[in-house]
Parts: structure tokens; sequence; C-alpha cells
């Protein structure tokens, strides 16, 4: 108690102040992970009462750069993709760096490879299973969400365990108005952590451009503003529904009804040992800068 | 836009970290306020994602120190209680000022007079309006509570409108679980921005100790874990109910059920004119101290 750390909140996913979504990221690069409790964690995360709110700690090997923990107000998280960006910027202003291209974050999901080019910061997903979910339960979403999905969702085990839904294009996602209370029970029930809804922007000078939107009301927050490891999970169930043989970038727009203006890009690599890797880009930017007292 | 300003986030009614409840306190004192349109401090108050954000202003007249200005995640109030407190407190840092003991600040309810002794800071009240409310309303907080009250609630104008309950005795009140759906319902129904639920500690050593709850579903936040306002209506409650003739200290322990520790002394106040003034004290502690890039 009464240890001073450095402090951010990042905005992630735009170059806009306010227009991203935040995360706080606290810096314990300088003290050992013993010297803060799980508890301590917690109740900090409780307290700024955002989505996320991740630690930077010295790694556990040289392999890596640094190691995160995330924690939402209810637990900590094996990866998160907003943190995973806006902690990667804390990172490199913490620790004054300008020129890394490639780092590399350990976290409880494992090693996380991150690139930095101009700006834009990239991580490869290391969580993108997919599995099928029944037809009972998609009809009991699309009532809670009051639409019709275009094609089957899936579960995409990315992080959090998102259910994937198409609906017909970008402006029945965004006026979408789910009840919460039923997608509550729903999601509980189903121990999804929520629903990725998007829709393609049919006259978008991009192709593969999306709108998306992220509901997750088990976790307090009914709906996430602009969500990273959605993007991921958004990617991959597009990958199993089109299979792109070539490396495919997919740019999503997302946070407009909650007033933010969030920009993703979602890419399929087609590796040259012929698997496929995902990976999520996006800006951030420092808001708050300064120190936690604890 | 690229404004930078001082920014601290406060930890109020404790004097330990993450134990009480946070407000964002914005230091706008070295600007004019026609730099920040309503639409920006809007903006920022969604980001904190807090249950308020305040910005310090220069006041209109010398008779004050400071401007403040309240903002929800849905608008602009004309007071709040731990906001005030909390950036008094961001004030006194801000300025460097260590010796003051009495203190006025405008905000839109007026000015709110505070003192500042050990500490320990104290605004008296402007806003403390009571009124009986139907039978048929009672009955419907009854049940979205799942419990009964031992007299008849009121509602209390304290700047938000509060319906004060009283329970058996503080037990009841710290195990009350209501059903938030219902009471987001019949709050936006009644036009009530939630219940202050109260109940006696019966084997305190100090007398007039009350456990209490602030529920108010319909701001995005269930449960307000240490709410001034609350203080203020529960107090000018009890007043109507035990008709205290002499100046009365009620102290107040909130937050229990999300982990806080919240403490607030409410004083009924017998002025020397005959009149009855509400006042509620806190400690504070700054957690969070840096700058804020708009």
């Amino acid at each position: 108690m009464g240890l001073t750390v450095p402090f951010k909140q990042v905005d992630v996913f735009t170059e806009v102040p306010f227009k991203g979504n935040p995360i706080a990221v606290i810096n314990f690069l300088d003290i050992d992970e013993s010297e803060v409790t799980q508890e301590q964690l917690q109740a900090i995360a409780i307290w700024t009462n955002l989505s996320e709110t991740s630690f930077l700690f010295k790694p556990s090997d040289e392999k890596y750069d640094y190691k995160l923990r995330i924690f939402t107000s209810l637990s900590e998280l094996p990866f998160a993709g907003h943190p995973t960006i806006g902690s990667c910027k804390a990172f490199l202003e913490f620790t004054q760096n300008t020129t890394a291209t490639s780092l590399v974050q350990e976290c409880r999901a494992g090693a996380i490879p991150l690139t930095v080019n101009e700006g834009l910061i990239s991580f490869k997903a290391a969580l993108f299973d997919f599995e099928g979910i029944s037809d009972e339960v998609i009809t009991g979403y699309e009532q809670s969400l009051g639409l019709k999905f275009i094609v089957a969702p899936a579960l995409l085990r990315t992080g959090p365990n998102w259910v994937v839904a198409l609906v017909e294009d970008a402006e029945t996602c965004f006026n979408a108005n789910p009840n919460f209370t039923m997608l509550t029970e729903q999601t509980k029930q189903n121990k999804h952590c929520g629903v990725i809804l998007a829709g393609v922007k049919k006259n978008a000078s991009i192709k593969n451009s999306y709108e998306m939107r992220a509901f997750s009301p088990l976790d307090k927050v009914d709906e996430d503003p602009v969500c990273g490891s959605g993007s991921v999970a958004l990617a991959r169930y597009l990958q199993e529904l089109y299979k792109f043989e070539e490396t495919t970038k997919i740019t999503i727009s997302q946070g407009g009804r909650l007033g933010r203006d969030g920009h993703i890009v979602a890419s399929i690599i087609k590796e040259t040992d012929g698997s496929t890797s995902y990976h999520v880009a996006g800006h951030a930017i420092t808001v708050v800068n300064g120190k936690i007292t604890l």
C-alpha cells in the first residue's frame, strides 16, 4: 500500500480522443509481480469501472517484451483485443521506445506477436476456435436481437466466447436494438460472453467492409464500444463462410451507436506454410497520462 | 482539440484507495469555459465510464472559489454529492491550497458552502425537498426490492430524485437483492433516479448509525457504491421522521456489497436562526494524478 506507479488511460481503435474504447494500463514493470495480489488487481479493475484494466509486468522470459494481465470488473481474462493494443501503445510510451516494429506479449493465452507500423499496432490472435451452435440457441438470439441472421451463427473462442452472427447489411446491424434482459439470460444459460453482430457495407469503396457491434450484457457492459477479440471472431467466422484463398483484409467500423467512431482492420493471412492466421490492427492514443497510488 | 489539462481521479468517502466512489476531475481553471462545448464534456463523461465526471472552471463571480459542472454518462446534473467532495479535494490539490477551511462551490444548484477540517470535506446541501409518494408506488418498490419498508418512504429531491426507504436493520439493507429489471421499469415510470435503502445498526456504538445502499439502475449503474446526495436524502428523511430538535449526526456505511468500504457523516444542523440545514462530510484521496488530452 502507498505504492505509486505510472498510469495511462489509452483510447483504442481511434486516433481521436474519446472516439475509441478506453483501457486503463498500470505500469508494474519496475516491481516484482509478487508485490501485488490478485485481489488488489481485481479491486483496481472494479474501481476504474472500464470494461478492462490491464497490468504490465516484467516478462517471465526474455523472449517476451512484457507480460500483460487483463481484468474485467468480474475476473481475469486469458486475452482481450483492445487491452492488448492499448497496453502495447502504453508500453512503448512508458519505455520511450519509438523504434520497435515487432514485440511479443506474454499473457495467459500464450505468446502474442505484435507489430507496429506507422502507429498502427497489430496483434496475431492466439485463440480462434470455431464451433457450431444449435438451431434452438440461434432462434433464441434472433428473438433477443429482434432480427434474422442471414446464415447460421457460430461460437468463436477468441479469449471471450463470442457468438458471431451476420445480418443483411451494415444499416441493419447499426439499427439493432437488443432486448438486453433476454440477451443477458440467454448468454448466461449458454455460457457465451455475448454476441458479435455484423453487416457488410454494400456500397463501401473497400470490399469486405463491415459495421460491427458487440453485445455483452453479462459483463455489466451492455455494448462494448470497439472490440478487438470480437473482430478476430468475425474474421475467423468469415473465413469459415467464404473460404478466402488469399490474404484478405476486413475493415470494421464500430461504436457509432455509442457516440464512438472505432476503426479496426482484421486480416486473414495465408502464411507461407499453408496455415491461416488472424491479425487485428488499430491505432491507439493516450488520453490520460500520470500516476496511480495503490 | 489537442488541449492538455490537469486530471485527477479521486476516491471519495474513503481514506483507502479503491474503497470509495471514484470521480474523474478535469481542471479547466486555466481556460475559458467557452473553449469547450457541452458535447465535449458529455463525450468525456461517457468515455471515463464513471458514474460522474466533473469539470472545474473559473467561477462567474469572486464570491465563489470555483465553478463545478457535473456530468453522468447521460446528462449534466445540477448537483451531486461525491463529485462535490472529490472535486473540492482535487481543487485544493490543483491550487496547492493546504490552508483553506471554507470554500464556496458554484454549480447549477446554486452556491454550495464547503468546509475542510483535518482532511474531512463537508458540503451544505442546497436541495432537500421532501415529498410523499403514493401507496401504489411504494408497493411496487417493495416488490422490486423484495422486502418490506418499516415506514412510508418519501421522495427527496437532493439533485437526483431519490426515494428513501427504511428497512428493519442494517443486515436487511446489506442483504437486499433487488430485481433490477423491475426497478429500472419502476424508476423510469415514476421519474425517480433510484432508491436509497437504509437500515439502522442496532448494536452500533454510535447512535444514528446506518447501513445504506443506493440503487439507480436507470443511470447505467445498478448500484452506486457510496452516495453523497443519497445521504442528504436520508438525513432529511430521518429529520421528517424523528423531528430531531438538536443538531444530530448520522454516520453511514456504504458499499460493502460492492467490495467498497465507504464512510459518510450526514449532519442535521440546527442553525441559530431556527432553520435546519443538511451537511455531508467525507474523506477523499487522489488515486490517479496526471493530465488528460482532449
